[in-house]
């Protein structure tokens, strides 16, 4: 039986929630990733020391003793101090930023992208070596959003060149060209938006859980992250964006946005990465590349996948929590072995 | 209180189904419009006169005599006989041709849209002047599936000059170009397509009551169905697609395709031309280019709408079937005064 090994997988895009629904998705990721970058989009979100130690401590102990490291990041605000971000610099990976009310709990997100009122808190940043990781939308036609965005990208790019700037959940080709354009330019592309275009979401029945922020694309979107994940592109990593919500929440009238994909990602990726001949650029992009951008190293550990079914559970349930996963039901070419 | 007079209003597309769901949703076209042209996609579909006069019964029992004239339609098959179109040509007002798939009760449409795979029976129905109605779509990626259309319509229309083609539901500024390119090219349009773009169906929460076949475009293509509407273009007729689904099948995980709205249209329509200053087509829009296109007087009845608020109905049930219509528990600007 044909095996694999991936070293310390990471996830530098992950949702994991609060409160019992920390406790369900938690183990989800601990029990097979060495870390994950973790979203700080709260009911209120984690805009104080305190909030992020506290909420890094309940991940902690959501994660049943695994050996998992959770990167906690801040959510952006334009009016942070630098002696603010001084002190807090050490407990945190990076900075999220998201524009007002463009996703889940982003409500509280920055009203304007103005590069002049952005200005302060990026200074500090960049001085302070803070990495900036952006959701990258406009308010615009839902197909356009990201490729609007790009000039802020590239607005930002330009004024901060010291600044790592990590363009979250990228969907486009349009994205992945930027990519190369400016030296301190990254990104993160998820499972899903690797596999699907909106033709899965909406081109047959409407599929409530591939509904995500931001919608998957056109074909061609689709394959040039796909041949940028492939060859393992140096300043792409992999972050699922992983995003539960409860199915009630999923299955019903004004279905909120998000693919919960963490116990199935290992597998599904490597079932792509051999499906297309490229099993040996799969510990870069899930792991090496997110060690050199990010300049960490992360906690060992080994998963062994094996070429044996693995079929994905209908839900997965924590007292009155669930979730439903992507591929609910199906089976799946590899397992993680144990 | 301003008011507003309606002639003998036309639904030049409409989904009536069959069964409880009939009895639910015909008498709420038969109440305000003169006449509908009822589409054939039942399971199975319409494709004999014995099946086609007793589904007219059917319909003309569920109107609580109403005076009201179902157009019905035949479901096109590529092997019809000369005779039998003969014989069936006035029992009916058009055919309607569906590639296979591409659609709610579409399996057993054409599985090639080869213009010599389709030339008998289009010979015949041009030999006979019976109007061809087509969904047309291509299985491509969802955005474009209109679009690579066209060059079928073409094809047809140039090859069958004397041959009436409706083009169903269109939904981009493409379909409306192609309008005016051959004199004997005609379309419907939808309610829900002047109004809504992806954005309403995906752009925020997912909203599985706007989910439809096509799917609703881009705001440019918005636009250029609404000019064209609301300039009461000669060529161009309102068809609802109102395309009944219950409840149930509408919020789940695999949502059927289909807005409901017959029992708001002409509500929304008078609002939507007085708000653009054009309720002086509105007369044309919904009637009287029908009646120009198709050569036919229809049932006289006047509909008297009044600038007064109408909330229209969470949802609309009989027995054990329903719908929700669009615009649930909203409030609309004007009312059918009676």
């Amino acid at each position: 039986m044909r095996t694999f090994e991936i070293n310390s997988p990471l996830d530098m895009h992950l949702h994991l929630r609060d409160g019992e629904m920390l406790k369900l998705v938690g183990p989800l990721t601990s029990n097979t990733f060495s870390g994950a970058l973790i979203m700080p989009n709260l009911v209120p979100p984690i805009t104080t020391k305190e909030a992020l130690l506290s909420y890094k401590q309940r991940i902690l102990e959501s994660c049943n003793g695994d050996d998992f490291e959770p990167y906690v990041t801040l959510f952006f605000k334009d009016d942070y101090s630098f002696s603010f971000l001084e002190d807090i610099k050490d407990e945190i990976i990076a900075i999220k930023l998201y524009p007002a009310g463009i996703t889940t709990n982003s409500e509280t997100g920055v009203s304007s992208m103005d590069i002049e009122n952005l200005r302060p808190t990026l200074e500090s940043m960049s001085k302070l070596g803070i990495p900036l990781c952006i959701h990258g939308e406009t308010n615009g036609f839902v197909m356009d959003r990201e490729k609007e965005f790009m000039p802020i990208y590239e607005s930002i790019a330009s004024s901060f060149p010291n600044l790592k700037i990590i363009m979250e959940h990228i969907t486009t080709k349009d994205a992945i060209e930027l990519l190369d354009k400016y030296d301190n330019l990254y990104a993160t592309v998820t499972l899903h938006h690797l596999l699907i275009t909106l033709d899965d979401v909406a081109g047959g029945m409407l599929q409530p859980h591939l509904f995500c922020k931001p919608i998957a694309k056109r074909p061609e979107d689709r394959d040039a992250l796909l041949n940028a994940a492939l060859e393992a592109h140096p300043k792409l990593m992999f972050g699922s964006d992983s995003a539960p919500h409860p199915k009630h929440k999923k299955e019903c009238c004004g279905c909120a946005a998000g693919v919960f994909t963490s116990p199935i990602a290992l597998q599904v990726l490597t079932e792509l990465f051999d499906k297309n001949g490229k099993l040996e650029n799969l510990n870069a992009f899930v792991s090496l590349n997110a060690q050199n951008i990010y300049d960490f190293k992360p906690v060992e550990k080994t998963i062994k996948l094996v070429q044996k079914d693995f079929v994905v559970p209908q839900i997965y349930t924590y007292n009155s929590e669930n979730v439903v996963p992507m591929y609910a039901g199906e089976t799946l070419a590899w397992s993680i072995e144990g």
